[in-house]
């Protein structure tokens, strides 16, 4: 062995440790959404501090920083291998930026994070943003500070940003939602003039909760969760987490009342879930193992849940189970109506259970709200009430309380800001992805009608997943696409498939 | 604050990081034991070993042991709080032992026992031993390593067993047990001799998963575990294990085809629960909130699960809910039958589902095997053989396969060497602190006959509970019931209660 393997080999064993603090910390905020008890909160929260505060320590470690700089600046850089480099590149980066940050501030983010969420799940249930506004003014002070510690120049909200799409910045963002927001409001437009509204109330009648979870392990499986490498729980806030290389884990939420919120998000976090497995295992815990970006993770999810579960391919396949499982809620409907209710669109107040066109407006006000709340142009004060304006500015919709206002997600009381952006750009990424997978597989819905979902996987499995973060995300899109990052294919998609559902001309 | 005290406060600082380390660990394997998907378990006992290795490092720091002896040797020791001075001594003797160990040989005995407890889930399942024998192998090897290392002379398995029962001797625990058997055996043949057998039968119907659990959970909140702060969960092999100062967490199995296993798996896992809840939570962490020793926890269990959940008085209040969850199985049956029914005695095979009285037999041969593996005079080779002679001997029977033979526990699988004679060093104490409760109470029976459980509980938290580890489990028995430690509570409460269900003269 070589001095610069040996060396690249003990950085790779330190990290791999450090993973396995992570994986575990990951365990104990899984456990905390599923199962803690009530009173266990106060204590999880100093766990989770102290094993965050152990990751830091090692990520932090001056000797670390020299190695990786020793080995990106060695006369052998050149010609170690393709993953290696990449390992050095990488990491580099992310062990540069952690170095930055005083552990102090680590321990405390995890901790009021940890306590945030707890804070938060009761403000949501007793719908008083009062309740949660001191744990979130303590968040939104500890991520300014984590922001300018990053030093990285520019905004403070770019700080953020970048550690979930490295590289991206607010400015580009801002530009791509004006373009899309552009094209969306005249369709939308088109959908709200239309006389042939889908008829949504078959969607909101009564789904027992044991049934729903039938169909949504059976779609799970079917579209390639592997449930051997995985499970499936409930949650408030649905998620998916990642507790080792053969340990993946989603979490959805039922709603007996209405059918979309337990399917659509299942096959979401399936879709998240399933990138995850794709990632190659023995690359575990170094970057070319690791998800790229969570745009481009969010372009599994949404890939899975709209452009296949939302498909009307899909629904011929699943149908006849679906009747079977609701014998007194769609025994006597027709698929085609049922396939128009799932892919109607409305304004709305819920981020969860908007639809594919108006999704992307909830992202673009929360972008706007949160870029403000970091600057300080907005306080968390002031945050209810211009989430409310927003909403009627953007969607003519004003929420009745917090619990479907500022209250209704979990991102910011974990400390989650410069993560909604990822959203959108994960929807562009998957209409890109999905056309180009067509180009090469042939009719894709053709294949989802007969239940075939392995060549759409193995082509994912190809052309995204395995590359872990051996490239950018921009640069795996483009290759796998032939064609530069761009709105066309997701307007392209919704125009088609509402001009169908809403039957309109053009 | 004085050096002392300053030193003092650094010390449960450093001793309070090492909690949060085990704690975290205590949920890995909860978690593997519930909820782990099938290929998570290679991993899984990687971070377990990290773990465990990340807590002896810092136990086995020589700063921590040298601060631990200044504390012990200061001149103002004699002066400083009883809770102090129990903190010091306990803490200098549990980081003397855990100095001694090598840090290579806790990280190998981590990860063969996650795995070997895998490989045992699915030994026990193919009822093949010969499947886990390799494993098993190494476990006693590494567990042989460490009496050695342990170097505190003597039988290497006292070395083990003081990690459970501090001070025992395996000496004394064979007189036990020799005491025991010999009134134990004329008192058997009195059963087996008797013509009022009851009829058992009746546990025995279609008693449904779901209306157990209920019932299950029911007592246990009856009798005092505090749900805020514990859970229930299902498992193969019921434990209790606590995860933080407010979350207690209790497993049990259920065999739709027999009552009694997750009942009084229930309550006797409670009853562990109740003690974890009672500990002090202000010390968590530290000896005056910790548990005594196993042998004081078993009392707890067994004393709920036996002492109370099998007593007259606790059917009279229990049975119309029994009746009215269980109305096929249950609605046509007597209290009295049902009441003589949990409590008949007859040899049997599964140590986790025998009686009270027989119960010691399957502990005094595991004791015998386990210090014969341990001694080197039984290889696990020979185990299965060993295992059905000796219960040919005892018991008089037989097992048919290995997963109801050596495959039936856990503890081997997990290096619980030491463990199993705490099992009925419990079941003592328990006798003798029930006398000694109802002596002060008044007859405990017609407490529970109106459902009243609070007394007992209360006077348990006082007497037992509350001393942590401030006294040792012979002096806490002693204090409590102002007697020397002996098996006549146990002997007299057995005979009493045999010859009412058997209607036996004397």
């Amino acid at each position: 062995m070589t001095p610069w393997e040996s060396t690249y080999q003990q950085v790779c064993r330190e990290l791999q440790e450090v993973q396995l603090l992570q994986t575990t910390q990951a365990l104990l905020e899984w456990d905390q959404q599923t199962y803690l008890p009530q009173q266990g909160g106060a204590y999880r929260a100093e766990q989770v501090s102290f094993l965050a505060g152990e990751v830091h320590r090692r990520k932090s470690d001056p000797r670390l920083r020299e190695k990786l700089q020793n080995l990106a600046h060695a006369p052998e850089f050149g010609s170690v291998s393709f993953e290696q480099q990449a390992s050095v590149r990488e990491l580099s980066r992310t062990i540069e930026k952690a170095s930055r940050l005083p552990q102090r501030l680590v321990e405390e983010l995890a901790r009021a994070c940890s306590l945030g969420q707890q804070v938060w799940v009761e403000a949501r249930r007793a719908k008083k943003f009062g309740d949660f506004a001191p744990a979130l003014e303590r968040i939104v002070r500890l991520k300014r500070e984590q922001a300018t510690a990053y030093g990285m120049g520019g905004l403070a909200y770019d700080a953020l940003l970048d550690d979930y799409e490295p590289g991206a910045r607010s400015a580009e963002i801002a530009a791509m939602f004006a373009a899309l927001v552009a094209e969306l409001v005249p369709l939308l437009g088109e959908v709200k003039a239309s006389k042939h509204h889908p008829d949504v109330s078959l969607l909101h009648r009564n789904f027992p909760k044991l049934a729903q979870e039938q169909l949504g392990r059976q779609a799970a499986q079917a579209i390639g969760f592997d449930f051997q490498r995985g499970r499936l729980d409930v949650t408030h806030h649905p998620f998916c987490t990642e507790l080792g290389p053969h340990d993946c884990r989603i979490l959805t939420r039922y709603d007996e009342q209405f059918f979309s919120t337990a399917f659509f998000g299942t096959l979401h976090e399936a879709g998240h879930g399933m990138y995850e497995q794709g990632l190659r295992s023995e690359y575990y815990g170094l970057p070319p193992g690791q998800y790229c970006s969570l745009g481009l993770h969010e372009s599994q999810s949404r890939l899975w849940e709209n452009l296949v579960g939302r498909s009307r391919g899909f629904w011929e396949h699943f149908w006849p189970e679906a009747v079977r499982l609701f014998p007194a809620a769609l025994g006597a409907s027709a698929l085609e109506d049922f396939w128009r209710a799932i892919n109607y669109s409305a304004p709305s107040l819920i981020r969860v259970e908007a639809d594919e066109a108006t999704y992307n407006l909830h992202i673009a006000l929360r972008f706007e709200l949160e870029s403000a709340l970091i600057s300080g142009d907005l306080t968390v004060a002031e945050l209810p009430a211009a989430w409310s304006d927003k909403y009627h500015a953007y969607l003519g919709l004003r929420p009745a309380d917090d619990a479907e206002g500022a209250l209704q997600d979990v991102h910011w009381s974990a400390g989650l800001f410069g993560y909604f952006p990822t959203y959108t750009l994960g929807t562009l990424y998957a209409s890109q992805l999905f056309d180009a997978a067509e180009r090469e597989l042939g009719a894709l819905e053709s294949h989802f009608q007969r239940g075939q979902f392995q060549p759409l996987l193995e082509w994912l499995r190809r052309n995204v997943h395995r590359h872990g973060q051996t490239l950018t995300a921009s640069e795996i899109v483009t290759r796998a696409s032939h064609q530069p990052i761009s709105q066309a294919p997701l307007l392209a998609h919704l125009r088609t498939k509402l001009r169908r559902v809403y039957r309109l001309e053009g």
